[in-house]
């Protein structure tokens, strides 16, 4: 399958200039998402994670069912004001400004931890940076970062070029 | 197992007088995270859906995951300003207010088209009621509804009391 068939892309969404890619065709058709998150786990699972990550909303999509198929825990990364125990933040930009990520604090292991950042796009490469932070600062390695779509052309692929980084789709 | 295990309850958050249900836990065991989601599963493929159904963000834990196990299509519920396509909307009550939830229009089924609608929690029933609404008002039957828990004493099994409603943990 070709995961393109299953996305369709929005001029000027959610402003004009952006092309937005709309990605929940992809989870409409049940064989063309059970054959995406098959694939994507076996190329996470080569990189022995111990823990899958994701943030808020859209990562939501491909996290927890990938964590589900290959066994392992699932931690969620969210905005402000939605995890209620301590918590390690990361910064992000925006176009205008900055904002938070948060994860759980204890939710790490102490040693040995070895984290899968998953997403659905990669863009500017921000967010799934920040994730990256928190997870060092929690003392756990990167095993890898993985995306549905990986976006030319707007440095995310360069941003992460220090850590083993899984691209389903370029576009 | 006992999902109470893998809830913290934790008194005061968001504010005073609040007892959130920290879900994570659950999450962070797999173990306790596939038992769930096998069970779910099970007890909502006996209401022969043709199609899942959740709302941003804590909704995307089960949902999706859900629908991988049952091989079935996932249909997004999401806030405003986050679907491209033309949407159906449905209002729901905030503490002061009321906000909206959407679904993209053209994704439910023409005929026959049998929503299950999955959430972590049931409180008061506001937002469960909105998405019922969003599909009825696309011509889909209702086949239940899935939480992984329900809270006692908000009203919300009570508002939900046309419907076939499945609650894995009331507390």
């Amino acid at each position: 399958m070709d995961i393109n068939d299953y996305i369709i892309s929005i001029k000027d969404f959610p402003k004009e200039g952006v092309i937005f890619r709309d990605i929940t065709p992809l989870m409409l058709n049940a064989e063309a998402y059970t054959s995406t998150i098959k694939q994507m786990a076996a190329l996470i699972s080569a990189e022995h994670p111990t823990k899958i990550l994701a943030a808020e909303s859209r990562g939501f999509f491909f996290g927890p069912a990938i964590a589900y198929e290959l066994g392992l825990p699932f931690m969620p990364i969210r905005k402000k004001g939605k995890l209620p125990r301590q918590t390690i933040s990361a910064e992000y930009e925006l176009e205008y400004g900055t904002d938070l990520l948060f994860a759980h604090k204890d939710d790490f292991a102490q040693k040995g931890e070895r984290v899968a950042i998953i997403d659905d796009v990669l863009a500017t490469g921000g967010t799934a940076k920040a994730m990256c932070q928190i997870a060092q600062k929690a003392g756990a390695d990167i095993a890898c970062l993985a995306f549905l779509l990986g976006l030319k052309g707007l440095g995310g692929i360069e941003k992460l070029s220090g850590y083993k980084t899984i691209i389903m789709k370029e576009v």
